[in-house]
């Protein structure tokens, strides 16, 4: 086993996030009720979840945060971009995700936490309207701006370290081109303002220039091309995407492996999802939505195998829809119906309905990946972080390796990492050693 | 790394079940179906699954048939006990489960298979009246005509092997007592006629002590107790229990997981069952449901721990209903309602609504069972087989050891110890070697 | 037709109330907001439907308060009687139906209405221990107690009039005997503390004898007996029940009469309720629960009549069940699955998830009847009011009659009983005279 | 009351049907099989419902069709025209929704029924390429052709009387034009080629040319235009349309009612639908798509009437979707969420499951209505038949009145209507002579 050495989590963490909507107010606004102990930070990973170390008999089961060195709660400052001027106060009414009452109890706070000017084109995001934009002759001078906000940021809140969350909007769909194939066309392109650079490519090419990790929370294209894979190798910054994986896709990912596992055929999967927030609303736009759609149509995929077993996977129908409803507010609701069979081919039906919290389930996620992403950058790893798939809907994997979408898998693969980092044994659930004499340690 | 050997499976397989009911009769019918090539034993892991092999890029998934030294279906022979003595053939017809067509195919084949006189004793399944029944001065005399019939069925089938799958109702609860202390205790109760020995510990002791490893399919008390576990020490004999996990309580092994993985919080879980056919008849007797109560009532302990987690997991109210309703026949239907927490203590739901089919998913359970307790005893494994936990509503364990619930565990232990006995790599899900050089084997 | 006078509802209506807990307090609640604009009175006919008079072309639709003689709410006073001592706002907060913010609102109104002591009897009611009860040495006593709190009430308050609302808890399953055969029989166990007169029976004598309308919004016993029908009919005072028509049955005899009226057969329809109110604890009580089951049960019996058409509903396995489950607060859920068959007897299925609030459905019944007892009071109508069988899981009714429990043929009956004291047209949605020359009246 | 004389139903009455897939193969398949005794006609109110006469302690409740002279079910006969030239045994068996057993045994017979040449046109179907069709150089002369089918159909089969049901398929959406504004345009419009006549029209035009009554099962314009309307009043034939309820809209008429009947508000109601027969692949054209979706949309707002009551339903969002899933084949299945609220405002939530089969729920719609067209035309009722709203998704009526949606007021009215047409005494469910001494005849 490689010896790891991990730096401490020693003085401020900030975290930047480009889009102060839903998620990123309930994010903010959460941290700090948890820290004054008036909410618990409930479904992130690092602040709430147990990891089992040893043998199952050893009842060695720390929380994970007091097993791997994290930035504290405490430590952690904010700011970001929007291309509305609220403040993150009025921005967090705004998105009607969390009640009056807790809001106005972490008010002073939030009030402080103003955007800086947002890198925005309207092409990209074709519903939305707003006036706190940058502009600029070239897109290389928004970059330049970009840089400036973060440096300034970071001298401003004293911080030791950055790391950057996407919490912006999804942008419409493109595919990667000639500027995106490398590092060198894409400063190009900057130059040229080539069209096909979106804004968030900007944000996340900043970034990895300041030595900043990046995570990109929409289905965005961005992070995934050679361009930003090349320069994250080259700054020895890791980076991680895409879509959070929450609502309807987060239980996709819980049930298929399940009828894996038990090696039950699927026949068809439908999906519909109605939503009532901002986020659905930018989606109502089809070049937007087709982002998205792409983004969670792959998961069963990886999942249900059917290069590997055709006879039972090899013809499934899978539909997924996304409604703006507006009576749902920020309550997402997703309907599945999944077509089954079983032994000697008779059929069965799984109906699920899942009434969530879309910005509830998210912004743990922003949590746990501004964490693990500084613990990553203090532990030398750099590039793409696969051991993160666990929190999206499309991992980003090496191009020769398939991501994995199994949620189990995912959080194994990610509790291993940690267990790698800290040199204790990896877990994989034989346990032979209980019942017989083996002469070997693995066990489960 | 030990070295196991594991002796070929040449010659014929006996496959005997107490109870020739709905789940038996699909399962014969469903192998014999496959075997003229009429249907697919799909929810089969041995004749369906795959199991990877080596690194994810080594494109090695082979059928785990093909993986491990398994009896061909094509020399299974079949036979057992019932209460009634209807032909397999009548008894399929009567089940409602397959389609009469279908049952017409493999007609010839079922009606030559009839059941032998049961050991039966009417006060532990209060809602059957069969007279296909032994009757005999003790119950010593009623174990010395089982091992009779076992010993009579292998030479008059010319088998090489048996192992034996109750597939007969559930008994009315109970709890272990002295007389289940020691083998010595059991030994006596048999010849005083103790009305503590069900008629399950009766067939389970007769296997046994013929070298005939059994696994027990309803919840019974049967092989919980110390008594048949010291006998299967002594005979060196594979045991495996207790109840087929399917319908309801598998989507619950699946789910529950998903939502510890995401550490969301859990406030309750209401699940209620509809079924009509006669399983659901012996249910209907309280004290016989309490039996299946108390099987199912355990399994979201063990993955929803609430002595590592009591923020999360520490306050659940779990109840579960099973509801006789005949217009569903062997269709079963389960709902749950599921009331969960995320960040900041906000709720959701889900409710999950599975149509499914009992003997459907339980069929390839049985086969699988026959199968991997067949390949165990000839691995030299004996006692109580832990790795097939994945099979079982309330999987069997050493007592210091609690029960793995969590079906992607268990899933685990089950593939890793196959690996194991044919001398492949272990997998962890770790995958670092993919993106850095490390000086190690584990991968992902 | 008949010339009726319908008295002005001129001064002071009080409401009286056996029962202060979530129902009693959700509706005063309620009245004081929409006094005070705050709320709407939802789900109240009186208050918030239309009704339509003539022609559909005339365009006549008032609301139901505008077209009858209704006491307004302003002119209402509230009062009753409960086991515990709690003030109405204390109650209020307790049953946790309403958001405290709302509570607060009209804070000093429910401060002051405080519950006179209870006629109570804990064989009658086994989950409550209270203490705020009336000790006598007769249960004659105890009712001329009643009425003395009915007499102070009433001039306390300056009340024209008053009317009685059972708002109380479900009392266990007893049958008519003897002692209820006839106002003789009843007024003698009074006397001598006949132990099958139920604590709600005293209560409604009370208000007969005083001349005070009762409905019973519980499914008890009480009202159903030969003795108070005897007594309303002396008296001249309406009389109406019982057991509020709320959630799971309300959607039943709405989807029902659906089935009926395209001729679909039906096999079984499965109802489970999950609750956690004090409501569900008093029915945890299997006593308790049978007189709710009762209650329940009958609703489809009416709507598809086995006996006019047996090949469509000869054979329906109805099953409902009630779960008291604490996650769900006063929240209730109804889960439904529903069998049917049509052509060539094709099998087909309805689930139903009615995400309810019991209270909120009950309170604006509260209101409905107390303002229609009253009109129907001041419209010389006494007995048994079968035109508002709309508000009851089961609709009392003359012993020759069978109840209606069809939700359309129950709203007809109440619309046409007020177009008749109103002397408009009565309604049958015939509507020939669009069409054709017709020589009547009668239209749709 | 008028005097109205019923003519016999004496003889054989054909039915003809344009379109002749899986609801006209049912429907025909279904009748044959009743005839023959192997299965019931459930779901058709010509055959198995039955109607009040009289008091409700009168106990007369005749079946339908003995109450009323109908034509007998042996003395149908069926004949069609469709674009594939598959005979109606080829028919039934490709549209998967009987089993194949039944169809078998009424093979002889359906074999018979070979479709006549079909009036198509592309255009209006984008999705269906068949090549049994009429080729001629006018829409005149096509009419002309069809003219001659219908006569030639009547002499070959020995036909009293004719009706004509549409079950062909969804055209595009298209509006009424000039060329549709009267029967001089459009007879004009059929010399000269115009392309706004839509195939469903020229059937339509020439059985009303003939004395046929007409019913358009699907959701095309056909009927609705003044052209067709003048033809019916002329030639004295009665019409009525449009779009067969089924499925989720017949319960959408069943539940909302409800909600109307209790004054509860409605916020949203979002519909997705599943199916994977032909019918949803025409239906996965958009402009094809686009008439189905405007005939379903309207259905709440003329039970939910904004105007009458904008408090309660002023604000709706109502969201109907279709989708092409083809694992469901003829089974359809709806999936409702309608948001609600109550007293106070507080909001609840209903969600209807509907696993329906669409031709089964259609079939016995073509029945009646041929049956009751046929009763119509004996009656001397002419043009539009508003009484049998109960059958449609858009029923027509006069142009000046607003359609009835709600299904109980649709069955009030086609009941009443058989009273009227029988002489006998209309209900309206008033019912006060059971309770007092009135002096009218009127009861419920
Ligand atoms: N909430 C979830 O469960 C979830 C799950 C997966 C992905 N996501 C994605 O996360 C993102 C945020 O979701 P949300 O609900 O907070 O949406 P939101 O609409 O409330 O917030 C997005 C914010 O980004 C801002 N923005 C857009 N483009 C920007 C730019 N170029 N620079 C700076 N700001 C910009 C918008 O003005 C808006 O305030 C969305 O892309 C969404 O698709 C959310
Ligand atoms: N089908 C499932 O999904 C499932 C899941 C878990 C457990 N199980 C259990 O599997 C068992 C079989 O289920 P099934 O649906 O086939 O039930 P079943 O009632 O159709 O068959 C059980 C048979 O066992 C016979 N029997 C009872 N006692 C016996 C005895 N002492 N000796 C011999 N025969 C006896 C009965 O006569 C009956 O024919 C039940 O205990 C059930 O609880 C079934
Ligand atoms: N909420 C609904 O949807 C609904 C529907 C139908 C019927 N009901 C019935 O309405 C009644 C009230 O429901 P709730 O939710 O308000 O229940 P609750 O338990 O909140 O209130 C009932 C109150 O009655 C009091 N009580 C019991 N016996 C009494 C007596 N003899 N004299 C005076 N007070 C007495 C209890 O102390 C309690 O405070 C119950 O019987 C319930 O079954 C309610
Ligand atoms: N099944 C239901 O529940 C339901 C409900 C409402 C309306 N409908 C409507 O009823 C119609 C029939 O439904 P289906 O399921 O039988 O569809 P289908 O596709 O199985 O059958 C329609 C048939 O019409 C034929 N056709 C199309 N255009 C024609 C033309 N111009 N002349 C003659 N034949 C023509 C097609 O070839 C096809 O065979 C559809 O329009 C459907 O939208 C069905
Ligand atoms: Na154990
Ligand atoms: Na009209």
């Amino acid at each position: 086993m490689k010896d790891i050495i991990v730096q401490p989590a020693s003085g401020k963490l900030g975290i930047l996030m480009p889009g102060m909507g839903a998620v990123a107010t309930t994010f903010v606004a959460g941290v700090l009720a948890s820290r004054k102990g008036i909410a618990q930070p409930t479904g992130s990973l690092t602040q709430t979840a147990n990891i089992r170390l040893g043998k199952r008999t050893d009842n060695r089961n720390p929380k994970i945060k007091d097993f791997v060195p994290l930035a504290n709660l405490n430590d952690l400052v904010f700011g970001g971009w929007d291309v509305y001027a609220d403040s993150m106060y009025d921005a967090a009414v705004n998105a009607g995700v969390l009640e009056r009452g807790l809001i106005e109890l972490v008010k002073d706070e939030l009030e402080t936490i103003k955007p800086m000017k947002a890198v925005f084109d309207k092409r990209y995001v074709k519903n939305l309207d707003g006036t706190n934009v940058k502009t600029a002759a070239t897109k290389h001078e928004l970059v330049e701006a970009l840089l400036e906000d973060i440096e300034n940021f970071k001298i401003a809140n004293d911080c030791e370290r950055l790391v950057m969350v996407w919490c912006g909007s999804t942008e419409i769909y493109h595919e990667a081109k000639e500027v995106h194939a490398s590092l060198a066309n894409f400063e190009a392109g900057l130059l040229n303002n080539d069209p096909d650079i979106a804004p968030s490519m900007m944000y996340a090419y900043a970034a990895l220039k300041s030595n900043v990790p990046f995570a990109m929370g929409a289905p965005n294209l961005c992070l995934d091309i050679p361009a930003l894979e090349e320069l994250a190798k080259l700054t020895e910054t890791p980076i991680a995407g895409k879509d959070f994986k929450t609502g309807q896709t987060l239980m996709k990912t819980i049930v298929a492996p399940g009828l894996r596992a038990r090696a039950l055929g699927v026949r068809g999967w439908f999906s519909t999802n109605i939503l009532g927030n901002r986020d659905g609303l930018v989606l109502d736009a089809p070049e937007n939505f087709k982002t998205k759609e792409v983004s969670k149509g792959n998961v069963l995929d990886g999942i249900l195998d059917a290069n590997i077993n055709p006879e039972l996977y090899g013809d499934i129908h899978h539909k997924v829809r996304i409604e703006y409803y507006p009576p749902l507010g920020d309550n997402k609701e997703g309907w599945d119906n999944i077509d089954i069979f079983g032994w000697l081919g008779y059929q069965m039906q799984i109906k699920i309905n899942f009434l969530c919290r879309d910005s509830i389930l998210a912004a743990p996620i922003v949590l746990d990946l501004a964490l693990f992403l500084d613990l990553a950058k203090r532990a030398q790893l750099s590039g793409i972080q696969e051991w993160l798939s666990f929190y999206w809907k499309a991992p980003q994997t090496l191009p020769e390796l398939e991501p994995v979408h199994d949620i189990f898998k995912q959080l194994e693969k990610l509790e291993n990492t940690l267990r790698y980092l800290m040199g204790e044994e990896l877990i994989n659930n034989l346990g032979m050693d209980y019942y017989e004499d083996v002469d070997q340690e693995i066990e489960a």
